[in-house]
């Protein structure tokens, strides 16, 4: 048997990853010790890509069995392999992580998708675009232009670091959200960031954020995961604000 | 040995407990099957009624061990009495449920309390109130009459429940934060209700809040403990707003 999971992967036109379900999904793996084949791909042929199996990613194949939605897989693979670090702790872990989660989503990822969705397209791949700005267009942003979007977001971005403080206070008291290692609430919560710096063309986070230090380290597990050539660095918002103000 | 289990509580005038963290420790006590010897009490004398063990409350005896501080109380149960239902999961739970419970206290307590303290001093007993005022005003109030904090609640008590959708989105999706049954992060959040019910001479959430459902069964555990007679309705928000407009 391989040691060796297939991922359908949704990226950039860099080749860095951009779904967090994908990313989460990535942690998630190697979390349980596999190796990763990447089917590369983007926001389009999706359906083509894994033979009408499913019109969203992430999808995995192990062994043969394909499973879809990056929830789904996590409890797929602590389900499968026991005997693997398991991913979760229990049934009261799995409702807490999705609060934390739908937390990061309304406090994060909703006020930088419009300041970043004008890079999120111009990163796609070519061929993407036209389908990345369409439906965003349409779905998200209620008709407006990505570029109108994203006029004022050197005003905006710096309202979002303050709000995730009660992130910030609950890293102060312990390593990881697993405890003493993580696990994946960490992964649920760091896919948040890595999405963000997928497309991050300016920095989100103020260059002395506290979260630095769990970010960082998420980063570096499994040997630099996190490190992708195409991510952008998500410290430095409060440098270019000072450059823009002189 | 016995099945019962010491608490030193914080009542107001009517018997009702106002502490959310002796709250949680009596749901504790009652998941892990102890009965309860109350030694009754209010804000003050706590030093004296402990033997100058603690000056603050929760502190149990437990076959002779006086602990304090309702989450080292919990972990004690749970460390004791590894036998009996656990509180905790494991440590990863542990980390989520601080996540939770600060949410619920800058979302709900935060505007709450500037509502409420007026409330919550005139319930406290006659003996208790002179340092009720003093210390409220002068460490959470920046020296403000708790009269003059509350003079404009009507028309902030609205703006509360609306900031409780996420945590109304989470109980969609299961019975109890615990998953199939209530733990301690399911005791730590009713903790926040218990303690708004304690003290709100009008109601903090509309009729038809969803919360409701996990409310009323959180309060139907254990006999009924969180229905004591002191404890008011936390549900008519929408109709006093509608009496006062008529």
């Amino acid at each position: 048997m391989s040691n060796s999971v297939t991922l359908y992967d949704l990226q950039l036109a860099s080749g860095c990853t951009i779904s967090p379900f994908v990313w989460a999904t990535k942690y998630a793996l190697k979390h349980k010790g596999f190796d990763i084949d990447i089917i590369p791909g983007g926001f389009t042929g999706i359906v083509e890509r894994t033979n009408g199996f499913s019109d969203r990613v992430p999808v995995i194949v192990d062994d043969g069995h394909w499973v879809k939605d990056s929830w789904a897989i996590a409890e797929y693979l602590d389900g499968k392999y026991p005997d693997r670090p398991m991913l979760f702790e229990g049934d009261s872990m799995k409702v807490l992580t999705r609060f934390i989660d739908s937390w990061l989503w309304a406090t994060a990822i909703r006020p930088w998708f419009t300041c970043y969705i004008l890079d999120y397209h111009n990163l796609s791949h070519a061929h993407d675009q036209p389908y990345v700005r369409e439906s965003r267009e349409r779905l998200f942003l209620g008709g407006r232009r990505l570029e109108d979007v994203v006029a004022d977001r050197d005003e905006r971005l710096p309202l979002v670091p303050p709000q995730l403080q009660l992130f910030r206070d609950l890293l102060k008291d312990t390593p990881w959200l697993g405890g003493d290692h993580p696990n994946y609430a960490d992964y649920r919560a760091l896919a948040v960031f890595l999405w963000v710096g997928s497309v991050a063309t300016t920095p989100p986070l103020p260059d002395d954020d506290p979260l630095k230090d769990w970010l960082d380290r998420c980063f570096d597990l499994y040997g630099g995961l996190g490190r992708h050539p195409g991510m952008h660095t998500l410290f430095g918002l409060q440098e270019v604000a000072e450059k823009a103000a002189a």
